[in-house]
């Protein structure tokens, strides 16, 4: 068939999110879109203050390919800046508000940013950031809903000032192809300089779309916001949950009482994040815990979920899913698809089940392990090691400004994420390490992530790491940091007993050490000042 | 930002439905795919199916863009051949089973096929085509699960004996631009020589991902075909149930009993369809009906559901969903999404809001009502006439050599639907009629929808059409051909006064027929043939 039918307009647009909020506020005018403390705002009020947004930044010369940073936990601005920003052909660049000053400045500086809107707690560290940087974008402060407004208005603009003065019928110039940036994510590497990572419109789209089979979504959902906005865009919700209408639920901070609060008064159905905020639901004081009515989806992401956990968990109406995915992959690359033959095995054999990473979602081609000397698919044993690769249409457009990372993290046209797994016999990988963090005892393996699993089911112990340490004969040998609350009565031999009725002796930790665990901004363990501190 | 990040490809691949059957073998291998009668079989194998037909047609030479037919009802090969034949690059042309020879052989020539693969029970009819045809396409036969083989087995060959004997490994060469043809399907226009309308991997893609949403699908659904799979490749469910790994139960023709029957044996979740097929279910015999345990989607098109039938419906168990689409529109352009605020009304009123054609879904930016002779959209206002236009993603490449009907269709930059309607003010689009069914009546228009409508709200009338007839005074009156099955005692004067209770007296028609109505292969009324009835 030799047809001669070009793409015209009527039949092919750029591919992008931009249109999602344009679509609820067509369908869903009157629904509530978002909702922040006693703030709320219906879908036509948001889409009118979205375009108010790029039309405030369009009056300051914002247009495509700018970068527009936003330092903010998850509240109505942040929210609005994933399409107030695009809408320009701008590029959003949410930033973690865990890190410190000199490294915001650094993100700053390298971003290029042209404006830098803050949230209003988190001025002073802004400020402190822009001390550091040599770029001095257009700084705006906010008013929140619950946190209130900034302390002082000295050194930056109003934005909803600002906002108030534009016009919601700003007819936004969009894109001219879907291939240009849309977002702009650093990561948060436990070691080294941040990296940035760039998002086009076609992945962010495709993305929104397959959100709903990724989270388990219907149409109008109720999401609650226990994850970081910052992290991959919300893993592609913020984009998603717009699309299908659903109700955004802000969240300063996530703890316990205001997260089963938001359960009841706006019937959430859906979350999703690392397993520390089910930790703590589960630790919640009992004058705050309860059960909800309806079932709740979470999807887990960052560590698999123990089956204590998920027994914990279950028993409080809620439908555990198992994600996977790094900044890389805009967040959702794959997940422990459920298979309804597991549905009547006993807890801890559906745990071992689940906490596997998966498969890859619908908009990758591929999610396996591959050698990375050989490049050569490892074997569907279970056991033979390599390094989770992955490739499609929601790989990173690159690192931004890094030309070098971006051949070595794309070597052999796979993605190279760094950790390491195993596949197992039914094609479901599984991680069993970062390749840095893997252990050498005496020439054998340790794969950190296995002893830590072990050490998780005890029931007293809410979360672990073990790193190497030095070790006279074997060269190294896991060392275990253990976080079992401050009222714990465990010994070190204790812990150390528990792991040897349930590891080969050699993959035993020889030391114990008990305390809360220090974070990346995105919740993952730092190892490295683990390690730091087993050498200070 | 300049950034210089180019595609690669690591993270640009052609997007296309061809990955959904590897995705579900790989995920899924052993949970079932396709049920046919007795006849099962599991994702491995129906992706191992699809591969052989695949190797079976590239052994012969069909390669990218040759036209490969198939007229089949509801089977595994019609099913195998949307993943067999794309595998190739190759352009699925599923015909209508309910044209005539003529009109096939007509296809078989306007399509230069180059293979033609053929149910055992439509052989005599294919034949009859090809000796119509000057285009000598490659015949096979089938053996069908239910209903046997060919009669006999002379001037065909086995397909399933051809797919034996290729390669379930075989290394398909896919494609290599989304924008390359992947199905040709022939509108069967009430008048007129069909037209090929062309869809690309790009929209299949985007229809088999977003048909989630349009059709409430979640995870393993199990899908009762309904619909027939000509029709615009099932609405693209073909793609969409394989995506979710559900269970495709085959069906060859729909009639009650072997519906009810599929219901209860295999849980079917979703179907689709005309109103047609609700009508046969609520019309069953009482030893055949019965109320399914669980709820099943079913989302009708073609034509609004009535509220009698919505009541009767829901008291099955049934959840209807009313869409919109058509050929050119890859099937599902838009849909009535509900909003939870009708939740409450009362039947009649949530009917009146369900009965309309209701807002794009997010593979299309907009679905309209436009003055064609301004481009303009006409006002919100529930009244104004206009023409239904579409444009996006998922609006056709255009029509198979035929360039002017593609401009004229595509003219001002959308696509022109030919059907007639308003905007409410809640930008809900309801259709009233298309444009050459409209009646005239002394300078008045008529909606035959609209007293459609009337008529089938009538408790003893299952469908109804309604034409212009002559009239000496007023130019036009309408006429109505109403099917009340065998046994009505309702008189034409009956009907006559149902209708001048609900409707202004120059809108009643002012004749009524009864019996059957004739119907295109797709359930539409061939209201020409009514025309030709009427000046017969």
């Amino acid at each position: 068939m030799e047809d001669d039918l070009p793409k015209r307009p009527v039949n092919y647009e750029p591919l992008t999110p931009n249109g999602f909020i344009d679509w609820a506020a067509h369908v869903y005018p009157e629904r509530p879109a978002v909702v922040h403390g006693d703030y709320s705002l219906t879908y036509q009020a948001f889409r009118d203050r979205c375009y108010q947004m790029a039309h405030a930044l369009a009056k300051l010369g914002v247009g495509k390919g700018d970068v527009v940073s936003v330092l903010s936990p998850n509240t109505p601005v942040l929210l609005m800046a994933h399409f107030g920003v695009p809408l320009l052909g701008a590029v959003l660049n949410a930033i973690n508000t865990r890190l410190e000053a000199e490294v915001i400045g650094y993100i700053l500086d390298h971003a290029e940013s042209r404006v830098f809107i803050v949230d209003p707690e988190l001025m002073p560290l802004a400020q402190a950031a822009l001390a550091e940087a040599e770029n001095k974008p257009i700084l705006f402060g906010v008013t929140d809903a619950v946190f209130g407004p900034p302390a002082d208005w000295t050194g930056f603009e109003d934005l909803d000032a600002a906002m108030d003065a534009s016009d919601p019928g700003f007819d936004a110039p969009g894109i001219e192809d879907e291939w240009q940036a849309i977002s702009l994510n650093y990561t948060s590497g436990t070691t080294g300089r941040p990296k940035g990572v760039l998002f086009h419109h076609r992945g962010a789209y495709l993305v929104g779309i397959n959100n709903q089979f990724s989270f388990r979504l219907a149409p109008l959902p109720v999401y609650l916001w226990t994850l970081p906005m910052f992290h991959c865009n919300g893993w592609g919700n913020s984009w998603a949950i717009t699309k299908l209408a659903g109700l955004h639920v802000c969240l300063r901070q996530p703890n316990a009482p205001e997260i089963f609060d938001a359960i009841d008064r706006h019937g959430v159905t859906h979350a999703s994040g690392a397993p520390v905020v089910l930790n703590m639901l589960i630790h919640a004081d009992a004058e705050h815990q309860r059960q909800s009515t309806h079932a709740i989806h979470y999807t887990v992401g960052g560590a698999p979920p123990p089956a204590a956990m998920l027994e914990k968990m279950e028993a409080m109406n809620f439908i555990i899913t198992h994600g996977y995915g790094l900044t890389e992959t805009y967040g959702p690359a794959g997940g422990c698809e459920w298979n309804p033959d597991w549905d009547d095995l006993p807890l801890a054999d559906r745990a071992e089940k689940q906490k596997r990473q998966g498969v890859q979602n619908h908009t990758l081609s591929g999610m396996t392990i591959i050698d990375p000397d050989t490049m050569q698919e490892v074997a569907a044993d279970g056991e033979t090691m390599g390094e989770i690769m992955m490739r499609g249409n929601t790989i990173m457009k690159g690192y931004f400004k890094d030309e070098a990372a971006t051949r070595a993290a794309f070597a052999g046209d796979w993605f190279h994420s760094g950790d390491l797994g195993v596949r197992h016999p039914d094609n479901y990988v599984e991680l069993r390490d970062r390749s840095k963090d893997i252990i050498i005892s005496g020439g054998e393996n340790i794969s950190s992530l296995e002893v830590e699993g072990v050490l998780v089911r005890h029931p007293e112990i809410f979360e672990a790491a073990v790193v190497a340490g030095p070790h006279e004969r074997w060269g190294e040998t896991p060392l275990a940091f253990v976080d079992c609350g401050p009222d714990t009565s465990l010994s070190p031999q204790q812990v150390i007993d528990w792991c040897r009725e349930r590891l080969a002796h050699f993959k035993c930790p020889t030391e114990i050490r008990f305390g809360p665990l220090p974070k990346t901004g995105t919740g993952k363990v730092r190892k490295n000042i683990l390690r730091d501190q087993l050498h200070g």
